[in-house]
């Protein structure tokens, strides 16, 4: 593996890279993203995602970060870059990681000409990079594909959601700048609202599971939007303790999203 | 309300909050820890629990906070300090906060003569303070209130963990420093281990709701140690789908204590 050598902060590259790491919005503008660490490595070698270049730290890469390096410069023809380490540090989303760092184009998919049949999951504001992270996350391993996301959500390429998600994000198709109202227009399925304040009871009501559905979770502490909830076929509540106000946005979608699921596999078993 | 004012960093009660905020450590040496904001500052009078101090930044508190201050001044005869802001930051656990952080005591229960029988949650070395907090609101919630801790595990009560928790320490009894070993002297329950390796079904078992449960979940990467697996009474797996590794723990938390509510609240609804 050829290793372009990196050592001044005024290099174009690096200053780019850094760019990413500091601000979602270059990302966007960029389209392109930063992905740290082995695991998300494997996951971005894995599903042929399209790499821009790799990013090694000087002195400090682990053999196995090295060997991956190599595969990945084999397998997609990316360029590999050798970065002093205080510069690498200056573009890497991790603190102490292992010495690996992807640039990633981002995936936008098209908008499609008519609504898609299929799951979905929608994030209304959800700015917190770690909460819109461990969503995606658990929406796939709900086998939840689609996520939505508000124009006031995080970005959800940016290198610290992309860290949350743990590779997730791979396996989704993800539309960002969806207003509620749109959502008629990306999905055919049934807007279901996850709403503290009020709803029909999620374990006790019947039927909603039929079908395809799109997930609605608000950000933490106003919860939806009012233009979402106007958008929403349905609104459901999760039974929880009188005590408790609500819960953690990542633990509320766990639920909906698990009982989504639990009902469809229990119901696939009747049928056989 | 008489406030106490503090203008120098050589002041003992700002040296004593500033190593309370900076290492869990000293929280637990101090049997303190600190509690910034209104959400929080709410919670904590409503409870009665003890507050050793409020903290007040100067000039820039909410006029909200400072009714609140008030209150809990009256309320508990905690003495009231204003801080200089670079000194009210240097003690805050919240970057852009509303100005008030009170100083309170850790409730650290006894151990009991024998087991108790009750519903409860272990976390088996979860050190991430975020999901750690999470996944003690995510249990109150669900009506489970003992929370138990092994020594590899977060401080339970640290500033941050206390933020993540939203309150719901306080609707908690917390057992800290519980080896795996020990939860048969703690908890007169069966023990459930919450495991991404193997285990049954989740969704596909019956009866494990039935009588009191210590769900067990282990931390983020490793998951439970074979010490936490060794203790448990069953294993149980999340059936997520087959392209991911793992949900985030916080996420499988809510999904297996949420799974326990639904049951006992479906045989509830029946046997009436």
């Amino acid at each position: 593996m050829q290793l372009k050598v990196i050592t001044s902060a005024a290099n174009e590259h690096y200053k780019h890279w850094k760019k990413l790491n500091e601000s979602a919005r270059a990302c966007r503008k960029a389209g392109a993203t930063l992905a740290e660490g082995i695991h998300l490595a494997q996951v971005i070698l894995e599903h042929g995602a399209p790499v821009r270049a790799v990013l090694i730290r000087e002195n400090s890469a682990t053999a196995e970060a090295l060997a991956l390096a190599g595969e990945i410069v084999r397998s997609t023809g990316a360029a590999a870059y050798e970065l002093g380490a205080a510069l690498y540090d200056a573009v890497s989303p991790v603190e102490r990681g292992v010495g690996i760092t992807l640039e990633v184009q981002i995936a936008a998919p098209e908008r499609p000409a008519s609504p898609i049949a299929c799951d979905a999951l929608y994030l209304d504001g959800v700015q917190d990079t770690g909460n819109a992270g461990t969503l995606i996350r658990t929406a796939v391993a709900s086998g939840v594909r689609a996520i939505a996301a508000s124009p006031s959500s995080a970005c959800l390429w940016s290198p610290k959601v992309l860290r949350a998600g743990m590779g997730a994000h791979f396996g989704a198709v993800i539309y960002e700048n969806v207003e509620p109202e749109d959502l008629r227009n990306l999905f055919a399925a049934r807007r279901l609202a996850a709403d503290a304040r009020g709803g029909m009871d999620l374990f006790r009501s019947c039927g909603w599971e039929a079908g395809c559905t799109v997930w609605m979770m608000g950000a933490e502490g106003p919860g939806l939007s009012d233009r979402a909830l106007q958008a929403a076929d349905a609104r459901y509540l999760i039974p929880i303790e009188e005590a408790c106000e609500s819960l953690n946005v990542g633990a509320a979608a766990a639920v909906c999203l698990f009982e989504q699921r639990r009902r469809r596999l229990m119901l696939g078993q009747e049928r056989r």
